[in-house]
């Protein structure tokens, strides 16, 4: 294949660039980094509001970045149904507003103090339900409403799970999926981002996530990758020679709403992230994380393209999509301290990761029938370890400490899971069910009876 | 038939597990009633911000919220678009247009004043159009921004009249449906609104609706069911022998999308009913409201999705889609005082009235093509009657007196308005031009020109 | 044709409305003008908060509005999926997604400090990619978070290259077109804009454009005007006997989203225009323009429906939504000053402009597939031709200078890079891949695969 020469000139060109950008960027970030050290309380004092202010300035950062999230609920449902054969879009209309409800319950039930409460240094948090401020709350010193962050927590459980649904769509049965979901959103999610985010272990130990490259994506791309392997790939998806046979989406329309939807709800994912917007340092930060996300997306999508058009003549709008959300999913774990070119050049390379590792999985005969594998974990992946480029503050061990960590215990956990549903309850439906598709015989719904032809 | 023992077996669980909720949540639910109205003002000045402040952070929740309810105009249409067949879809697209811009007109021509100005403990208020602030406004006194205020009141009287759109689907003709619109938004909504949000005598009362289970969706489900009744169903709705036939809307996705969008929406529509957010109670209220609007339609999910599995043996998700917006609207009357038990369960109770009613409306052969009297008319009654169970300061008397008078207020209303037109206009379009479809006698554009085979 | 006397006949009834609605604004209007001018120190003193508070509420502005108006970017891709066929749908999807993520990266580059820096009263500014905040910025002197304005003002230059993908659908090669996207949104719109926004020569000379009915829209207009011409009308498009053949888009419902989309987005468009919230007069004055953009686009919407109906009988629902898009323009150059029923006029206005124009551009042989030159460029001339009636301080000879200054430039310059374009690389695809569709001929993936019978 031409792929391995094509790889090494476009990692040689991109490395390239991105040393020159990374360099420039080194010293002012370097700078930058060890001031939050040692300026903040100054800074603190200069630049804060008084604290009722803060506190309302806050909340308002949850609660508005917790709807866009929210928002990308609707996102990955519409790129899924885009995505999928029109024979199993209603299914995937149905898990996606399954999952975000069952991920809402669950965080309530168990998820958030198991990530959040009493972790310290450790490895979770404690059981039981979470109780949010009484009527009227007025607790000055948490700084914001307790309701607001939980709310801003939850919409974050709601992604990683959405991302499996993606990986696992047109074969999976529908209950096995939910039960999954109820242990993700419950216990592999919270526990894993107890870790970092409930200041356990890696947190201690220097790990940097800032908004979720690995905590979120990767997370849901391991679970998806446990589940892909354990179900199969849908029949007819390799040719008896081990060619991959493209099962082309019903509505590429969808799909890119999907995509803008996404790209909207990420200004919250990792804008709202700064947690506070109380000073105006807080405030331009989220500013500066809502520039060089867009600017991410924006090299991906551009990546993708120029790389399309010169392996393939031509530009596969789907693989534009997914270069999108790359870049998007590149820049997460460190949104801040790049400058724009860093931020362009993370996405970018996020972006050209897609365009490789779609085919590479075709090669290992691993079915994501979304691209989620390589959108979420893979490029996950590639955006936790460029966060020492820009942050002088981490290092490329501990985030390979951080990213194996999340891989090995998210992986395997998953795969017992999937397994324990396997033998228990079976996850895949039958030949003939695969065939009629899902929603005939899952949902009893077809998603356009009047116009889809069933083409297989 | 066994729905009857099923809606006795599902009455009782439910209503157990209801009773040990709504018991342990009372007693703080009672104690904060009470604080409300004694500390209302210590807290006030401890916690408030300077007037300037306060002023600029409720104008903002007015605008962000009036944005997001504003946005429910789309998840409508997108709703109404997806559950009808192809041959009617351009018609709900420009009606839901249309809607919307006549209620912005009326609202502003009549509407807003008679809803809100000098009803004084009355039955309605002064006719004439509404004033915004001056440019450059500065009226530090009222807290917020006229213009903001009428924004966000506006947008809800646009919500109503979408409900209307969707049970008269596929066989009303444009411009008497418009005509109805007009009065709805401009005088039956306004008029019935003053009772409650206009201070008028069910206020005075003591009749308790946040955010409009009864004052906007119920008057918006009993306005529909005039029409309904006065219309008739769609030919070959139901057979010789009385038993419904299914007319399988004609996109799922789309309504998916659609009630992602109003599940969005809704958080505008419950979270800035909070009228202000200047003090940290107030923003913690609102965040209260974020985090149990979401948890009541998770469990409006959760609840259709389980009875239905146990009844049909398949999730129609058309069921699942309607269980999330019947959680939404049975939590709409008391969004803020529920605990997360609370929330979910008043949810998935508005979930199982779903499952249940959509078949009931069937044997009664009232024909309401996208189901919007279960979810907003006997969601928003039970939401309204679940009020006291959770807000010590409610009587279920009060709630019942209520209900009733906005049910034969605007029943009977709707009932004259839709027969005056009937008798004047005509509103049923001919069949043969419901045989052809709204799209090409009404409209004169197909949906889908190219790939609908308009099967019947 | 009966269109003349009916023109004659809507004008001179829209004019003696506009008159007495004008006439009734002109005074109160002026008075407040002349405030702007006086009293605005005492104000800024009287209603300012805290100057930290003042920052934050500022770049929450540009954050809240710039995510609003990105979202338009899905909205103009879902209005042209649903307005071409079904062939060149995934095309529109991909330039959309492109040319939004190419706008980013020039603003960045080179068009935020041609437009911003330096203008001085002169033709353009600096040259040079654009420095934000550093991390942790704290910079109370400019009031705002820099990369939140960057933010906030790249989003418009997206929307300008929106307007040219639509006129320019089903016939353009990919390629070429991101080619111009690179010009017009690195160069041609910075230019143009560095006049007026960029407080360049027009600004001195006292022209008014508020939110861009001229910058942003007629210069999308203008550029797509003139590649229209270069490129020529579709294949088919008109009749041996000249006259027009429609070419139905293939999903009215995508589009009523993409318009629904557009009008949410139009709510940060105008209304964060005001480019500041850190007063209450401030906060009151972007809630007036959030009223008065809602008003004006329902304005449009009513007026387009009424005249259809008189004219056809029936009521074409894409040239509704234009209608609604139309008023949305006209408003956008003074959304401010107008009262209630100016603003309902002026979009009125601009959707009886819809209804006249689209036939008209039929006569000249202009094939602008979605309407995008009446909706943008000439509501938006009658938008900034309008401003003088409701704003004191502004005079119709100097508006007329400045969107004969906008036309000469944009049309011109836009004109030489197309030419130059179709010399060097061509840009328009042969007539048997225009046959085909260029989604398989440029894109390589069909949007609708399953369902789309590829009708011409």
């Amino acid at each position: 294949m031409k792929f391995t020469k094509l790889l090494f000139v476009a990692g040689t060109l991109t490395g390239l660039a991105a040393t020159a950008a990374f360099a420039q960027d080194a010293a002012p970030a370097a700078a930058e980094a060890a001031g939050q050290g040692s300026d903040a309380a100054a800074a603190a004092v200069a630049y804060a509001t008084e604290p009722n202010v803060a506190y309302i300035f806050n909340t308002l950062l949850f609660l508005v970045g917790g709807f866009l999230v929210m928002w990308m609920a609707a996102g990955f449902a519409m790129l899924e149904a885009g995505l999928v054969r029109s024979k199993n879009v209603s299914m995937q209309c149905l898990k996606n507003i399954a999952l975000y409800s069952i991920a809402g319950i669950m965080y309530w039930i168990v998820g958030y103090n198991l990530m959040y409460t009493g972790v310290d240094g450790g490895y979770f948090g404690s059981f039981g339900t979470y109780s949010f401020d009484a009527v009227g709350g007025n607790n000055l010193a948490t700084g914001y409403s307790t309701a607001s962050d939980w709310f801003f927590q939850m919409v974050f459980v709601a992604t990683a799970a959405s991302i499996v649904s993606g990986t696992l769509a047109e074969r999976i049965k529908l209950w096995p999926f939910l039960a999954f979901t109820v242990i993700l959103t419950g216990f592999i999610y919270p526990i894993a981002g107890s870790w970092q985010w409930g200041a356990g272990w890696l947190s201690v130990m220097g790990f940097s996530d800032f908004a979720g490259s690995t905590l979120v994506h990767s997370v849901g791309g391991w679970a998806a990758l446990a589940g892909a392997l354990l179900l199969g790939a849908r029949k007819g998806r390799f040719a008896a020679d081990g060619r991959g046979v493209a099962m082309p989406g019903s509505s590429i329309p969808l799909a890119t709403l999907g995509t803008f939807i996404l790209w909207l709800g990420w200004f919250g994912f990792n804008g709202a992230s700064q947690l506070a917007m109380g000073t105006i340092s807080d405030v331009s930060d989220v500013s500066r994380i809502f520039a060089n996300t867009n600017l991410a997306a924006a090299g991906g999508v551009v990546a993708s393209m120029i790389l399309l058009q010169v392996i393939y003549k031509r530009v596969d709008v789907t693989m534009v999509l997914n270069g999108a959300l790359a870049g998007l999913v590149s820049i997460t774990a460190e949104p801040l301290q790049p400058s724009p070119l860093s931020a362009i050049l993370i996405g970018a390379v996020g972006g050209v990761i897609v365009v490789f590792a779609v085919p590479l999985l075709d090669k290992l005969k691993i079915d994501d029938v979304v691209g989620a594998i390589p959108v979420h974990l893979l490029a996950g992946i590639w955006g936790t370890m460029a966060v020492p480029l820009t942050n002088a503050e981490t290092s490329f061990g501990v985030q390979l400490i951080g990213v194996l960590a999340y891989g090995v215990f998210t992986f395997v956990v998953s795969l017992v899971v999937w397994a324990i549903l396997k033998a228990v309850m079976g996850i895949r439906v039958s030949e003939e069910e695969e065939a009629l598709g899902l929603d005939r015989t899952e949902v009893g719904v077809e998603a356009y009876p009047e116009f889809s032809v069933g083409r297989a």
